[in-house]
């Protein structure tokens, strides 16, 4: 760590950064908390919100608005069967208001709008989770896979899901096969003689498992299932079918279980299904991708079955798209309650005069403004990701490379923003203490429905995976028509900086160039162009070495190979986390050049460096190890986000939070409703009427240091 | 990271530490994922699940049986209402059993044993973490108040709250007052006209709140107020006062509120209590350390109100001792369970003949071992800190200083242990994927209780500031009686070390030594000796620095060095965590001298080694930025972990477990009982016959491949 005299010397550094909004700076006192500048600018509520409300601010508003109304919020206190009833009826207000419908043609009554679709449906959130999930399993997975993957013979089954007539399910997960669905076990056979299909589960791992409405209120499902047909297996297919009567009895052919109470999300009814040689119509085939005919005669537009495999899962994407969408809007929720609190907050003792609130204390602003940040890039890269994902689904940018990119963006986000999410809860659940323990607070409850979001629609640890893949296989594609002689200097040059990291030759250098004042070295890891080329060479060379150490792999037998890449797997996540970490910088780099006032600009810089170094900083032994930092660069980076950022971040805290529009009835948290505040008022005025009195209580410190009681 | 061939050369030293287990090292294949040796070592269970027992190993196995019964089993399914009736009932029962009042004197009927005690408490938590906090508020802070702070003249009340007749609450916290007690607003005025006190609430922030047995079941409270008598304030003292008749209503002059639903912990009846004017008779006052006589004169045996405090706080010291532990117990439990399903878990394809069960993975290794090495080392740090309670409140050891000593033990391992409870929780929980989620197989409702752990009981950052606060104590007494001379020195010396770094001269020496194979430079700090230094010396380092950069602050002003403080305040935190990592990784060093059997030594050792190593990885910028290691050394930790540690843990992972002694009536979890591997087992003779059939489904690899349909 560097001294206080060092840092101090940061200032007129830290001055230039603001230099256009603000041309005196002020001097630093040497132990002056808050920076010169924070106390200069102010942050322009009204603009930035509109600009975080993004393209689809006007599908966010009305959401927001049906949002505030007491019919759509949690009850904590419901049981496990009330809480399901009452998120189904709430289903069934919703689908009257039409906003949950946006997604569907308009021949259907639906807007064809997928973009405001997916926004609205992303704020439901603020009135329940479990009503956003439930939605989303009707609308957004069972609704969607009839119209994605049937054809316009099914138009008449997707009316009575929209208007909520036909709860169901989306029976593709089995207790066996959580992420690998081309291998699950069920299979639906045609049967030529009858016309029909016979699906059928053939052992227990093979049952359908934690499908949203199949404990209790689906009345029909999409079954994923072996599509079988003249001896021939066509691999995975969506098949539609009943599975209960108008009084909520299993059809013949169907059973299932209740998944029973959970760790969040209780208000959807979760279960299980399986099928004895359950019979359904040979048009029950959602046929867009695959078709039979009456003879049992398969075909298929798409003549790879890898290919059709892909694109009728492609449809699941949504999920992913929403899901990151939540995770911003839960995280601006339990960051307006967490600082608000914060910022009112005191510990009033009996006859100091101290105004400190929880979030002057340096640590408390360490706990908390990070996670600021990353709200607003996960915010802004939600933005780039809904934007890409409507072009995709719209059709104005529809092609397979688009579709893979789509797919990839899902898989380094939906990771991130669900981990990042209940960090960020948690953070804030704590920073407000035994209050944030208290439902009324709501910190604890939106938690625990969050907590699934890490494990469902893609486990996590799955999806980076995903991402390391494409990673290195574009990274391969790079050399695929290079000639040899372009590979080998590749090579060479890889060697050759190994040889200079190992040698400490290129760190020294830079431990030289180093020598002056820790200003220079902040300034130079300050600005974006520095945060960018850190963020990104990291990410490079990560998929360079694990391309390195994996080249090998084609000339190992399977086994062999298979344990080669298990022993890099760590470093196969860690790579996707830097690479989906980057897209959100990028994206909150790109929103800046959006914001015309120059307060908030400058505020937001501020914030964007905080996330940009605690990238930085969170890997900062990878930064010395492979010479991209030297140790005093490196200790100025913690120097300047703590002695520097959070000071003049702190400020603007509550007025970043106020940016994200939320209203009281969608915070409906009791400590963030001035009432803290309220009682800190009370409680200063007593403390002012004892003082006088003489009764005051004794100080602690006076306790500790063994003062006699003053009288 | 080092390549695949300089990880190899690890080879023969990694041989090198189990060499007095066994002789011959084998050599490893170039991809094996498993080390040589970690196939020929076995744990001896019985006797290691001795060991961890402990000191009051019978006592464990007592409440382990008791725990054993249905009757004192959580019911997930219940409302909160049902919930807290059931738990009064369970308290109740566990009275009736005597094995929750071995801390009483054997005057009343208990045992005086204080380790037994709490060793028999903590176990509680394997029927219901509601149950045992209730019983904690009960026994362990109300009860223990009247016993601790009282007199003889208070046996009569401590009978009924004994048998639970009287279920009582401990009310100090106050909704203004968290962590600060000496300023806690209620007051106590004695009136000599009536002889009694009269306990008020002057606003708001002084009511009381988060008591247990406040909102429904408590019909007495201690309450902690300001004694007030002629006039004169002389601190918070404890007075004994009935809340609620016979029928369960409040009392005159008592008021309160129900705190709601929680996060967790939704048997106990939190709630809020307030007093107006409520009268109590004068020899209600728990008068140990301060009385008044009927003309209202005020007597203390310990003339510094200083010291007084801090005695009559320090009985608070056992909540700390019992959550501590009952984090081992939870750790212990989540990991039975994440380890156990990790290990029997599969993804069965179609026709692979794929044996690999979660567990193989390196990403789920890394998930769970460091967690699993975590659980040991605070299973056995906990043993001392029990050992260390005990000593000083049998009597043993009970010296001012051993007293402090134990409140800075319990302030340093309180807060680690809490929060890695819930850490190893949730990685539990997403390992077991969507059964994680599931309230049968426990995961989630044990986190949601454990939650709060994080802030009561004392504030997990106030107590580790705490423990900074005396690091710096203990330090500067180092320096008291130097003369001017050796503190000039050691100025120098700091400042020598300071250019060393800088320059980095120091590092760029180390990375000459370590231009060999990656195979010394592990060895190097592979070592128990090498683990130890170079976690004390950054203990000491940090200490150091800290001290330095807050000398300055008795020339400031109040404000300004209270400025100072906050600057650094992050720092004083990391210090303090740190200390208490340090003082887990000696805990779990010195058990290993108390292994008798080689190969639960050898693979206890590398258990701790992993602990170790995982630390100084954590902290690995750190140690580099400081000069403590090199890059090359710094990546082979990461490495050795990755590539030795993980594939040598792995196969005992299992066993490492069940020396946890867990019954499965103690782990209740569906997903652990066995039922995984037979759902594998079908599904794999299904498999068997289909690939005879020809109907195997498609394998995703082919699809992806763009492969024919095979028949």
């Amino acid at each position: 760590m560097t001294q206080l005299a060092d840092t101090d010397r940061t200032a007129p550094a830290a001055a230039e950064t603001a230099a256009a909004a603000r041309p005196t700076p002020r001097l630093a006192s040497p132990v002056s908390a808050v920076g010169p500048d924070a106390a200069d600018v102010t942050v322009d509520v009204a603009a930035l919100g509109e600009q975080l409300l993004g393209r689809w601010a006007q599908a966010r508003r009305e959401s927001r608005a049906l949002m505030a109304d007491p019919a759509f919020h949690r009850i904590p206190e419901l049981g496990m069967h009330e809480h399901r009833e009452r998120t189904l009826e709430q289903l069934r207000q919703l689908a009257v208001t039409g906003s949950v419908l946006r997604a569907f043609p308009e021949r259907l009554g639906g807007a064809n709008d997928n973009g405001s679709n997916i926004a609205s449906f992303e704020e439901l959130l603020l009135g329940d989770p479990s009503m956003q999930i439930k939605a989303g399993v009707q609308w957004g997975l069972f609704g969607s896979a009839v119209l994605h993957l049937g054809t316009e013979r099914h138009d008449d089954l997707l009316k009575p899901i929209m208007s909520m007539e036909m709860p169901g399910a989306f029976a593709m997960t089995e207790t066996g096969h959580g992420s690998d669905v081309s291998a699950v076990g069920t299979t639906a056979t045609y049967d030529a003689e009858t016309d029909e299909w016979v699906i059928h589960t053939p052992f227990r791992a093979a049952w359908k498992d934690y499908l949203g409405n199949a404990a209790k209120h689906g009345r029909a499902a999409v079954i994923f299932a072996q599509l079988i047909t003249r001896g021939v297996n066509h691999g995975v297919h969506a098949f539609y079918a009943p599975i209960r009567d108008e009084n909520g009895a299993f059809l013949p052919g169907v059973g299932g279980e209740d998944d029973g109470l959970k760790g969040g999300l209780n208000g959807i009814d979760n279960g299980r299904l399986h099928f004895t040689n359950l019979r359904v119509p040979r048009t029950n085939l959602l046929n867009r991708y695959g078709d039979v005919d009456e003879n049992g005669v398969y075909t298929s537009p798409i003549a790879s079955p890898g290919r059709r495999f892909f694109t009728m899962l492609g449809t699941l994407v949504q999920g992913r798209v929403s899901l990151d969408g939540a995770c911003v809007v839960a995280s601006k929720l339990a960051l307006t309650i967490g600082i608000r609190y914060g910022a009112e907050r005191r510990q009033f003792t009996a006859e100091s005069s101290d105004e400190v609130v929880l979030l002057d204390y340096q640590r408390h602003q360490r706990r908390l403004l990070p996670h600021l940040a990353t709200t607003y890039a996960m915010s802004f890269a939600h933005e780039v990701f809904l934007d890409k994902f409507d072009q995709v689904f719209s059709g104005a940018d529809d092609t397979d490379e688009s579709r893979q990119d789509l797919e990839t963006l899902a898989a380094a986000l939906k990771p991130l923003s669900t981990w990042n999410a209940l960090d960020i809860i948690q953070e804030a659940r704590e920073a407000c203490g035994g209050q944030g323990f208290l439902a009324e607070n709501r910190l604890v409850q939106l938690r625990a429905d969050l907590d699934v979001y890490a494990t469902f629609e893609g486990d996590n640890t799955v999806l980076l995976q995903l991402v390391a893949k494409r990673l290195l296989t574009d990274y391969s594609k790079k050399f695929a028509k290079a000639d040899a002689g372009a590979l080998a200097a590749y090579v060479a040059d890889q060697v050759g900086d190994a040889a200079m990291h190992r040698s400490g030759l290129r760190r020294l250098a830079q431990s030289v160039a180093d020598f002056g004042s820790t200003a220079r070295s902040v300034g130079y890891v300050r600005g974006t162009a520095a945060q960018r080329q850190l963020l990104t060479d990291r990410v490079e060379t990560m998929v360079a070495e694990l391309a390195g150490r994996l080249r090998g792999a084609s000339r190992l037998s399977k086994a062999d190979a298979a344990t080669l890449f298990n022993r890099h797997q760590n470093e196969l996540i860690e790579t996707a986390r830097a690479h989906g970490e980057l897209l959100q910088w990028e994206a909150f780099t790109d929103a800046l050049d959006h914001v015309e006032d120059a307060g908030t600009k400058q505020v937001l810089t501020w914030l964007r460096d905080l996330f940009g170094l605690t990238l930085i900083e969170k890997n900062l032994a990878w930064y010395l190890i492979h010479g991209r930092l030297s140790a005093h660069r490196a200790q100025a980076i913690t120097d300047y986000i703590d002695g520097r950022l959070l000071p003049r971040l702190r400020p603007h805290a509550v007025a970043l939070t106020e940016a994200f529009l939320l209203e009281p009835a969608h915070i409906r948290a009791e400590i963030a409703t001035g009432v803290e505040h309220e009682r800190q008022e009370e409680a200063r005025s007593y403390y002012a009427d004892l003082a006088a009195s003489g009764l005051a209580p004794i100080d602690e410190k006076d306790l500790v240091a063994g003062k006699k009681a003053r009288r």
